[in-house]
């Protein structure tokens, strides 16, 4: 098929490969072209992922500048975070689109990306060239691009819970909190007792309290939007579940809004958006009303006994919080509807 | 667009419609355009189903069977067995094609559905007119005609798993014995202590021992294939997990045959099949490996020492198990590819 | 055993009742003597709950005060809320001693109680005598008590949590925000679509955002410690899981006080009580870490960059949130070590 | 407390050892004195399992024989097998009690044991001495005993489902299935990828068919209940969820027995002892009806259409699966009775 666009995929034996393996293989537009892993290149794919039986038949390709541009057109990095920095400029200088779902390109300020990742980081060169892929609030600078930065899962789901009020500065900036929880596929396939069965399932924990990388990214999105330094309290969660992310979002309006009005804003920022549904007043989604989706569902409650603002919004981790923005963004950047290929009822129950 | 068979979902309020709602809103030949629920007729079908928000925006209508031959080309019944009993010689009788998932029409011994269903069965009339649509065995019949019975959920991965054997009759006809476990949403949306969350969670449960109604359906198939009357064990299991069924099936060979040999028939025989995957020896499928899909997949062991074979065959019970072969048996009956609109990838993990 | 205290559970077959039961059996200074339910009385008890097959083989008892006042010197109401008010006062004047698991007697203030739950409010006679019996703050009132209103399991958690700093005051009051969360048998044994398995595995739900009853319960004894008015943002989350509940706690501080100064605090606060665990700065409990014992572990965060302190507390809701605080105060009352009957090791994993 | 029985558990780091130490602490007659871990010596056992905060505060101790012995007069070995092989005798020799719930000294046939374990078997010398400590069935030999060897989870729940029908030889011995489903504890605190939360969790999965080294344990059993060589068909599977293990059972009866005459026999069979619940003729125990606890809860079914008997045996694998067990045994062993330190209610919900 000449006329689809080759993808190759980075990656491919983690959780965030797997997800975009599943939605580019029904991509009208797209075709899968080099599946690759530099830990186990040479065998098929399908022997450490059975549910691919049948459906991925190749072999995986280890990492090969020249091979890969040989074989693609795009190259989706679903690598853990280190990795981009070095293989990223190489892709680009190939000629190649790149879409890293790492964090290694997220963050403009070199200084915060070393102190929040503990790693050195991307040549200011190529952190230039890369746009923050969070389409449906920075998404005009996609078209055209060569090389986009997909945010992360925590950022895209409360970033898109405080855009509309931060965009409008309603709200005391200094007092946003976000309390985050996720499933735990966010942690990715490798072992760690954190996420050994026995140990998470029937279990809640919080994690990395105060220190969590996303951090300087979600504060790095709502300056952009509020033209102002933003500083927030965030914390993570692991919640014995596999897919899903809900951000529940505290922050004080700094003027009198009802519930109604600020409703009418998020509903107002939003439309015409395929991936955001704002809910009803009264009501909230759970994150299986968004599951396998690339969906983010929002809900609000404004509290008239404090003036204190509540917003619920979930997404699933591995679909809008990876994988499906990723494609999402390269929808986008070839000048193809945002929905292409995504257009999935979420899985329910 | 006026090309797309017109499609109307009774029952639609349950888990299989919800299901068939998933699967029928990306086919590429189908439009839905009735959405019915006896129940809850007048309201939009996403206030019950927040996940539908944006995406079926229609009320739900009641059943009036006028309405339905005007909207609809082919009705799809999720109904509680009983339902369509009485519902479908009307439906029938209308003009259109029906694709009934419930239990009433699979039976073709009248006094058998009564046994086990406690419940009085189906005109003989449109009985005889019922396929039997587990598609990888008596696909044959299904082009062309009118009234399908979509097979059960335990029944066509058990009936899969024990084929290829009973077709060939190496194994001991009397022997069979099938130990299911089934995913809770088998249960359906209805309320019950037994599948309250607190009470099933963390649970495992044998229920209906030696009295499920698939037992009779199964055994109809076997005896079927091996041209012979069967009888077999039959227990169930809930497994608190959302999807998927697994039959561990246990037959005695009545001749001598190695692993390889039975391997060799299993493949043979479902040689071309979109949706059966057999695994290679020594691999044995989990349920996940299948989940959002219409795969059945099936791994088998012999045991030298007790002559005893061991399959394991798995679905995703809302699909392969209910929705996704009632659009497989639409697409065949249509004549189209039997996997048009199905080529889903598991959603894993 | 003619000298163990004779005791009657009332709601013996909700979930409450039930951990009542589990707890009391090992008690060794307590003989359960009636286990009674309005609605299946007559039956024996293991009829609904066969874990207790051979355990406990009688038969319920119906309600009845002259029984209960023959057979019981104390009474554990396992109630919804509505029933303890009229029959609290009944028990009360026969003399029985009564641990009130339920809501009623909780809020001082019946306008609060009116307004949150609903119903109208108990008899402020009656309501004087109750002593709130959160053991670790308020238990010098418990000895010699006939009375105890036990607390809520989500304002356990959180007013544990927040108690040395609301005490101390080293913290701006208008400031707390109370994000919880909780396994699904805090909802109970009653059916709802909420907590029906396949709605809420795989699913994270917050619900009755900024209306939940445990509300003013929280800030009645917040207010209490703090010697003022508090209002309180409070959060109440549905995770998939049985049993367990999770407060993450946000406080700006109103004076300048280090880490190591706050966990010196705690750790001070707590000294000499059995069931509060302070981790080690760096460490946050899971809720697993406490299943089915009369634990409260607690870990805290503060956060340099925003002067705002994050505080974890975990309990299991069923037994420091509910059946284990009402033997504590049972022990309290009678002048028995605290952990009398409570001694359980947490069961891990 | 010098009239207690001095305890030392080797592999207290290991699920086993971790549940061993919650029965224990509670056990009236017995006092921890060492916990034992070769990989983590030197640090606080809490460290690795923080639900253990102030209530087991010394310190992990190494594998040194003169130190256990100078410490403890019964050690519990909850280790990996092939650790036993060597250890066992060294502490036998020194005087000690042990009891193993290893399978290294379970097997009397050492070429049994090198077959399925595919590791060298212990000195028959020492393996004479060990008594298979399945209590309700070979409990007499326990008395005085020096040695235990404490069965298998999977074997524990099949073979007390079979012992009243193998030991009247009322079956075909010919004919036994067993199909076994466990928690995913049995598995250990080992990081592996199958145990991986997102691999498993909504995951089903057959594991080891025909290979798993619990099957000769089972068939030595049978075959000396029923005086004869039992070979037996036996298939393991991993059920999301952390506890409890159960056992479907298929056997053809040798000759016509009514179902109550059946259910007669286990009644008798097992009348007197604490720990074994047949449960009432269309009733089949679910595994959370064990949970935490020691019992072995069983419900059967005879087919009339077949003539086939369904057993259904379920146990908490953590409990009368290893350390309940043990305990058990060491109560028999010491002439105190079966229940010491056992007599706990399930944890339900």
């Amino acid at each position: 098929m000449s006329m689809k666009l080759r993808a190759a995929i980075v990656g491919s034996t983690g959780y965030g490969g797997v997800e975009l393996i599943r939605l580019l293989l029904t991509h009208p537009n797209v075709e899968i072209t080099s599946v690759i892993s530099s830990s186990t290149a040479g065998v098929p794919i399908a022997d450490g992922y059975p549910h691919l039986n049948q459906i991925l038949t190749e072999n995986l390709d280890g990492i090969d500048i020249e091979q890969i541009a040989a074989k693609a057109d795009v190259v989706f990095l679903a690598t853990p975070h280190g990795v981009s920095i070095d293989l990223s400029p190489k892709l680009l200088d190939a000629g190649l689109k790149v879409i890293d779902l790492s964090g290694d390109f997220r963050l403009k300020d070199t200084a915060a990306y070393e102190q929040w990742y503990k790693h050195k980081p991307a040549d200011p060169a190529y952190l230039e060239k890369a746009v923050y892929g969070l389409c449906e609030l920075f998404g005009d600078e996609v078209p055209g691009a060569q090389f986009i930065s997909n945010p992360g899962c925590y950022p895209t789901a409360s970033i898109l819970g405080l855009a509309p009020l931060a965009a409008k500065r309603w709200i005391d900036l200094k007092s946003i909190i976000i309390d985050a929880k996720s499933g735990v596929s966010g942690a990715g396939r490798g072992l760690s007792q954190t996420v050994h069965y026995a140990e998470i399932n029937e279990n809640l924990l919080a994690y990395k309290v105060n220190r969590h990388q996303h951090t300087p990214e979600i504060e790095q999105a709502i300056s952009r939007l509020a033209d102002e330094e933003v500083t927030v309290t965030f914390t993570t969660h692991l919640v014995p579940m596999t897919r899903g992310i809900m951000s529940t979002i505290y922050v004080n309006l700094n003027q009198t809004r009802s519930e109604q009005e600020i409703h009418d804003l998020f509903s107002s920022y939003y439309e015409g958006r395929a991936f955001v549904r704002v809910r009803k007043l009264g009501k909230y989604p759970g994150t299986k009303e968004v599951t396998g989706s690339n969906y983010c569902d929002i809900g609000l409650s404004l509290d008239a006994r404090t003036g204190r603002l509540t917003i619920v919004s979930v997404i699933d981790n591995m679909v809008k919080g990876a994988a499906g923005q990723a494609v999402q963004n390269l929808n986008i950047m070839m000048g193809w509807d945002e929905s292409t290929g995504l257009a999935f009822t979420p899985v329910y129950p």
